[in-house]
């Protein structure tokens, strides 16, 4: 019953490792994915199976399947890999999973979210295809950008300062998130992904060209509340955009009289 | 007990087939239609008892009836017929149902949920009035158009390449979906969907002018999850549009140039 | 325990006949305000503790407080008030209740909920202060218009043709909707609402400027669809009049050429 | 197991007051702040972990942490201070608290809270990081304003007619909420937000530029009915704005002829 320890998937054997996906704790990844999946869809983030979720517990990697109804995922649809053994195998493109579900086929998305994990170290990747997102790499396209730009809205303070940074960005500051164009398969992502992640080593997201964005954080709640924040802030931008309403400002900061 | 082999309906017996629409289990087709119209209603898709779907199991079809507010139906309210004795009847407009609800009337979809099922083996066809689709179906009327056509959008990927063709559309494939104009009363619109069907006969959707959606698919997760696709993409180019911002690209693709 | 036949108020007794709202069945209409209610606050129509719904059954009218939040509303929070001892009331403005709730003030919509039982002999009326409804009185407020006025949108048929017709209307026809000019003191509106009912003796619904809609129907199921029929047009209209398309159009009907 | 009646934290001693957020009643304010946030969550206003809400009892204060998702908070998760210890504090920075829980922060939005508490003697004040609020606040920053107003609206009625004041603004009134420009901390917006209620003594609520809105009112209802109202008015506005309407206009009164 204990699994594998080298990481290899159990060959020849009959056991999958479902303990791994079977726990009574709401907070056991393959209980928390499904519960997360189920809130994004009627947030309209992972509409018709497009985006998803994964969530890293040491070095297990928990992963949602391709082309599920991501609001009727049970934990038992759930993949696990382990990091490490991953990180031995000959090629990127294989990949070598502890635990399977019986009927679904792995997500594109997997080699995406593990460069969140590996590169990143990041504890969750959250990938929407909300049409804010969308739409803000449609705006931008027309503008021959390349970088989501947004100053002086609270919301900002959302996010982390960056990659082993302590601390949350200010009000004042630049929120700066990089577009990469999207590819035929989504897999091929994965290059341009960590393109970005070194070009913007302090970037918790990369927006996707007319397909959408990836979020993380260092654990579930960081990177669940900056995808919400991001999402929240591409609305705003579209609806900025809508009322002639520029997205970068140059406002003088209010500076508190009061010494108490 | 058991229900006619014929598909004739039990004529001068009392016996209505409730058996039929009577299961435990939430995936019986009597049971899905209710839970999957009251997901609907909640994204006014079937606002007002409008809109509907209809779910085929082997020869059995299963229906929702007339003017039923959709997020209260029950398993209860279900027609059932078979499709191989409508085959057999003398006229299209005459329906012989193995079992009816006690209190409704036939919807005037079913001759067109019927047309995906003969004509296309669908398992599942929906129907909304989403507002998003009506909007797309006025801004075409204003062009003069009779297609709704996009590209280079991720979430193209979401719909099937074709009937009885494997695999999908890619992220750069044009969508085609034929839109028919609406009629006064809404069974004379099936020669018109079978008509763009036979045009179209790749298309999985038809669009009606001033109206809605006809979305189908294989089974219900195919239909269901190609519904939410194409409401994604209309909401997505009413957007557009009001953005100023074209359905159609010529966008060169990113190739990837890592080979792992 | 039996309710005051005549409908006056039991006096100088204990008896507040809060029997005539306890009922174990959900479509007691005590139990059916608050259900509806709740449902219509998260479609936005009853923000704020603004708008709400009224159920005849039989004489008996029952109907829901002043000032409550209407997704929190309880069965005992209904008042119950009986036509017939509110016709030989002396006043307009003086009402009596069979019942009232031991904290609440009765509201001010009351009169224009028994307009629409007296005149129209309605089994609901539903009041929303939907914002689509009253962005159509403004945009018509402009147009220095008093009448809503939408056709060949299939969602028109969700409306039957008028008072004591039997049928709906059709997807060619003109839904008209009068629009009333807004009072300083909501009982005002009454003579209005009933003025319009009488210029437009077929209507189910008056828009009141710069406030909402006052909608009715023959019992709570026509009331509800033609009020979700009505707020879809609603929002459809705004969404017309933001992409420049007009609400009015002379549309060919498409006739069906098959006759089977 | 008694608080310590003198308000000072129970320093030197294991208690923690847990019994302060402990309770079967949904309507004691530990357990109504987490309903209340998770409903304020699914309507956009706390995305993210911002925005929050505090309730007073008496001289109790109950606030929610810094940095917690609003959907997802505990009674466990509540502070408790004394108002009338926090008086006697030597500085407005320092607060003691009664309870804390085991994990959080202090939220910075505490002494924009209790300022509401004490200047306005309010039993309840929600902070909402709404976009339709931040839009307004840019709508009007465009205009060079520090004011938003807006008249003839129904929903106005929703606003009482100040503090200490008894009724509620009436239709024809014009509702005028103060915009204070943000700060780079969110605590230094005490004394601006203290200043706006000095020059608006009537307002129960301040637009906080780029960043969101306070609402205040007497008991939990009217916060939160008053929070909703506004918010209303703000998308309202921002739509009226879309569609080049005027907020502010010159209507002549509509007087009824009939007494009766």
């Amino acid at each position: 019953m204990t699994p594998p320890t080298t990481g290899l998937p159990a060959e020849n054997t009959t056991d999958n490792n479902d303990h791994l996906v079977q726990s009574d704790d709401p907070e056991h990844p393959a209980n928390l994915i499904p519960s997360l999946c189920a809130k994004f869809w009627t947030l309209g983030w992972v509409t018709g199976t497009g985006g998803g979720a994964s969530i890293r517990d040491g070095d297990l990697v928990y992963l949602a399947p391709s082309g599920v109804q991501k609001e009727l995922m049970k934990p038992s649809d759930i993949y696990v890999l382990s990091l490490a053994a991953q990180a031995q195998s000959l090629s990127r493109r294989q990949r070598v999973y502890l635990r399977s579900p019986p009927v679904y086929k792995p997500s594109q998305c997997t080699p995406l979210f593990l460069a969140a994990f590996t590169k990143r170290n990041a504890g969750c990747c959250i990938h929407t295809h909300s049409h804010w997102a969308v739409l803000v790499t449609l705006i931008l396209e027309q503008q021959g950008s390349k970088e989501f730009r947004i100053n002086n809205i609270e919301q900002i303070k959302g996010f982390g300062k960056g990659f082993q940074k302590s601390g949350n960005l200010g009000y004042h500051d630049t929120l700066v998130i990089p577009v990469i164009e999207n590819t035929a398969h989504e897999e091929d992502l994965t290059e341009f992904l960590e393109e970005a992640m070194d070009k913007y080593p302090d970037t918790y997201a990369v927006l996707v060209r007319r397909h959408g964005v990836y979020v993380w954080g260092d654990n579930v709640h960081k990177a669940k509340t900056q995808c919400e924040s991001l999402d929240y802030l591409f609305q705003l931008a579209v609806e900025m955009k809508q009322l002639g309403l520029p997205w970068i400002t140059d406002i003088e900061p209010t500076i508190p009289t009061r010494k108490d």
